[in-house]
């Protein structure tokens, strides 16, 4: 059960900004533009972005949302997600792919982790500010979002197949429930 | 230097956010519901709350100005914030405050690390569900702030004159800046 009292069986973030749907407004607009809107990084890579960072927090219901919305977006039996998600070095993902999951990975642990050394590695394999700047922030977004959801206790479903519904909905984009029945 | 090409010698999230207003935008909107907003927390105690989890993510920048903010919301000549900074468990801020920051500080580690002991230990003082879901919100929000302004090594002013004026216009709300002179 969740720590506050939020409506019974609506899973994850949904249920707590439906509790405050003051500031739920905010975070499902910040979560659009980070990984619906204009940006170098696809959609795909975003969302994978949100799911390696929610992976690494231990955060079950980020981790399994975003994988699912990740799937939806990489070409059909592209196994890509869940390779990045087993081993991320072993994946069949591009160097400079692999130079900025490394920059996410840091952004979890503390800002001050990525080093100089660390950004001449993505900017060497031809990473741009701007694609800099958007995993820098997603990774730290997810680092929010993952210690919402988790730091009160929010509804986390274990079937996959919730996930997988809810990773065709994602992919239409993020905007606030207003109630339980479009959850 | 800042890992990317953000306007010289502005401080803090406030270069990343010139560098990227299209996300900028809805940073400074959830700064302001958060920090701003309607809420049974006192703009004090938000404030204070952001220092806490900034200094807990040895961000000097967030710490440092959220401290000048906060310094102003409390009654002058009071040193609670410093105090909280030094010692929060001996600090002379009440009972409820003290847990609903030990809340902060475990959603600073990480989400799974609130227990259901140190809800109940809030809502026995007294705590509102309004009053728990606003702290872990703020705690995760500067889990954000702080990653996105230390992984990009943005510019921290040293001298603490800086972070005081900043502290004053901070106090008047939180909006995208448009140019480096009102920065």
């Amino acid at each position: 059960m969740a720590h506050i009292n939020v409506p019974e069986g609506v899973p994850g973030i949904r249920s707590l900004v439906m509790f405050r749907p003051e500031t739920g407004k905010y975070l499902y607009d910040l979560a659009e533009v980070l990984l619906r809107g204009e940006s170098p990084l696809s959609q795909a890579n975003r969302e994978l972005i949100a799911a390696y960072v929610s992976k690494r927090n231990d955060c079950f219901f980020c981790m399994s949302s975003h994988a699912a919305a990740a799937r939806c977006l990489f070409p059909e039996g592209d196994t890509v997600v869940d390779d990045v998600l087993n081993d991320m070095e072993q994946a069949n993902i591009s160097s400079k792919m692999k130079a900025l999951l490394n920059i996410a990975g840091k952004v979890q642990i503390l800002g001050k982790q990525v080093t100089e050394t660390d950004i001449a590695a993505a900017k060497d394999l031809g990473a741009t500010d701007k694609e800099i700047h958007d995993t820098v922030l997603i990774a730290a977004a997810f680092c929010m979002f993952n210690r919402y959801v988790d730091g009160l206790a929010s509804f986390t479903p274990t079937d996959p197949e919730a996930y997988k519904e809810m990773g065709k909905r994602m992919v239409q984009g993020y905007s606030l429930p207003t109630s339980p029945v479009n959850a």
